[in-house]
């Protein structure tokens, strides 16, 4: 067999070429990072859990008719995926204020939304990822009106399906944040991961962050609460 | 006669009370401040040349259908205009890439875009007027999605209105900002000013800047491009 060949590495996972042009492997990595990558470290574990915890919500989320790049997960840290090509968005859903639309508004984290908020971000590290509205998206043609339609109507979706799926488990989701990429066909589907790096999390009873806040903060107990987390989702 | 109230004094205009509850009335100042009041400074003459140009803009815009909040200009400083509950909203309009656009994407100053921007941001100075999506407006009950949707497409009708008459006096419209209120039967009206303090205006045969950019950057004959937009709109 021919030697594996590194597509891409990013900061918490390796996307390796395999023998299916329209296949990838990913491998989840422990490293961590925050803040554009100004912040680095390590959560033992990170890799099995959010590859393991990616999984559950995928197959949740395929169940509920959302096309997703997950194929299989051949060990605990590798994930074989559709090979897609990127979307160059963050899309952020949300249903509690934190973070950055805490500050930016100057609103106290932890505030119920009267309704949903669906953000988008440009995917570029070198401008801080900044904010844009529907209309910057459609005019620096980043991605057609009518694919980011169909984009938000699948985030809203993602959040209809985890919401209560979550609640069941005594987690609370905050926020989370989602990547869409199109296939060899040109279909969209939903990439990337679904992990405690990419969502808000909290305990519904504590309110306890049960996620990457605790790593970007210096909350402590970031490993046991990844841990915990994994044992609710995935048990 | 009663000794006139301030209402509120802002960094351009000074908001007086009349004997008419639903009448107030605007002073034009020639102060001029740039980066949320860091910058402050005076441009000779800009109190009648910017209520002049909102003047005209104004009875455009009411020809064309748009209701504005502009009754009439008793003295060259002084616009007598309905009294509005403001919405702490600035709408920009973009038809080509500059400042913070510009910046905030890595795109050269000048690249014209494929279709018109419409952007939204919060008016709120201690929070430096971030920009917000759709839904934030939505979420935070700032506008309800109808008026929202009103106002947008209120926005993009004074585009069209203006973007030809200034290209008529060789003025390219690069892009504008507005801010609506609701009068006292709750209608929607386009409120504030429309002058080269709240819009970019470049000369459409050498690209010049004549507009607050020249304040703000330091170009230069600020006084001298303000008059000279001023002959161009007004005579």
């Amino acid at each position: 067999m021919a030697e594996e060949r590194v597509l891409y590495e990013g900061k918490a996972k390796i996307t390796y070429a395999t023998d299916d042009p329209n296949v990838v492997r990913l491998y989840y990595k422990d490293s961590a990072t925050a803040f554009d990558g100004k912040k680095k470290g390590t959560i033992k574990d990170k890799g099995p859990i959010n590859s393991a915890i990616t999984e559950v919500f995928f197959k949740l989320l395929e169940k509920a008719g959302v096309a997703t790049h997950y194929i299989d997960r051949p060990s605990d840290r590798e994930m074989r995926v559709k090979m897609l090509r990127m979307i160059p968005l963050e899309i952020v859903v949300r249903n509690v204020t934190a973070g950055s639309l805490a500050k930016r508004m100057g609103i106290p984290e932890g505030t119920a939304l009267s309704s949903t908020i669906l953000e988008y971000y440009y995917k570029d590290d070198s401008l801080g990822d900044p904010l844009l509205c529907e209309s910057h998206i459609h005019a620096l043609e980043i991605c057609s009106k009518e694919n980011l339609a169909k984009i938000g109507k699948t985030a809203f979706k993602v959040n209809e399906v985890l919401t209560p799926f979550l609640a069941q488990r005594d987690i609370k989701l905050i926020d989370f944040k989602l990547e869409f990429g199109f296939d060899s066909e040109g279909e969209i589907l939903l990439g990337d991961e679904i992990s405690p790096d990419s969502c808000r999390l909290w305990d519904a009873k504590t309110n306890e962050k049960m996620d990457k806040d605790r790593f970007r903060r210096d909350l402590g107990q970031v490993e046991e609460f990844y841990a915990e987390l994994n044992r609710r989702i995935t048990s």
